[in-house]
């Protein structure tokens, strides 16, 4: 592993785990981190641990309590799941899916990790083409957060900076689909939907944006029966 | 309260205690956040309650836990506390008292209450001079997370940036004391020592940067003996 331990912030989803692939393939030893914040289906996060075990990558799993209120839908299930018609969605405004702080709390986690463990990089998913509009989902907040992580840690203020490696930020979801597909991702151990059911519901953001990629790309999504990933 | 609500960042000890009565007293609705982080005493989280009592401020407990093994003699008693000479401290590189990435945590849930919440500042109490030498309690890395908190969070990219409050960061231990004791910090609360034990140990490096701010401004340090604090 000649490129040392990179951390990967795994979610479960397609995107994330696209990118343990990518870093695993890049020659990076992977160590996983999964974060249980609270969501309200557990779907996502046995996934995530499916997938560190597929790519013989170990994982820590850290739990988040944010003791105030929830003003999400994805941790509080008294608000409805959004599904926006497929072209409108990123471009309404911050859906109700948006975790206040989540992907600044993901990676002052993974920042602290990183300093304890001496890692040389910090990899994860976020995409700014096929997304939903987050503001923690930006270049621009990336680069910002990669000044943070290079000023405010041991490593970094000795000459050993973190990287924070995101490189499926620029795909749309079927570029990304096609990068996965390449890397020998199993499609099948990932879960995007929102709603979390014994199958995705086909209607939500995520699950539009996830077929959408799959169309695109001309292949077929394992988690979809032949007719539905038509 | 015309400023709204401010998030301090309450430790217990002197610097955040100065920090809560200084935005008291510039107007801010103040709530306090507490950090249980596996520290190796629970002296200093019940500074932290007392000081926010008697500020009548309410206060959120976050338990922050860190899976990987830990490096700092703040988290494991294996580690012996560092009692530098006075003129030494923070000259000497970081201190095993660091506790990585410890800062932007607290930031990053400071920042993920401030988005729920809808608070207008978020206030703690870093301080670049008379200090143990730790990258996060530099200017130039809160410069950084200020950025990072604009373009990171809902109420930021809404054009309502959460402001990133550190009104010490620039004065040394006497100015700090001159001006809690000017706002009424309740001195006999606070607990700076890093040995938590049943009194100050006088020998930690904390200890000694205390005894120097209560010295120079010429204030008796109630924690302490008629004898100790000449």
């Amino acid at each position: 592993m000649k490129n040392g331990l990179c951390l990967i912030l795994l979610s479960g989803g397609m995107d994330s785990a696209t990118v343990l692939y990518w870093a695993r393939n890049k020659g990076y030893q992977c160590r996983c981190l999964i974060f249980d914040y609270g969501q309200r289906h557990r779907r996502e996060l046995n996934s995530a641990k499916s997938l560190a075990h597929a790519a013989h990558a170990p994982f820590d799993l850290i739990e988040i309590k944010l003791p105030w209120k929830s003003t999400s839908s994805l941790l509080s299930p008294k608000i409805n799941i959004p599904s926006h018609p497929i072209e409108q969605i990123g471009k309404k405004g911050i859906p109700s899916t948006y975790v206040p702080g989540r992907n600044t709390l993901f990676l002052a986690y993974a920042l602290s990790a990183a300093d304890a463990l001496k890692a040389r990089a910090i990899a994860l998913g976020p995409n700014a083409l096929d997304f939903s509009g987050y503001p923690d989902c930006r270049p621009a907040y990336y680069q910002a957060m990669a000044k943070t992580a290079r000023l405010g840690t041991k490593r970094g203020s000795e000459g050993n900076p973190i990287k924070l490696l995101t490189p499926i930020i620029h795909m749309n979801k079927s570029e990304i689909v096609r990068l996965g597909e390449c890397l020998g991702v199993p499609w099948k151990l990932t879960w995007s939907c929102y709603a979390g059911g014994a199958q995705p519901c086909r209607r939500c953001d995520s699950c539009q944006l996830r077929a959408k990629g799959f169309r695109i790309a001309g292949i077929a999504d394992p988690l979809l029966s032949p007719i539905d990933s038509l």
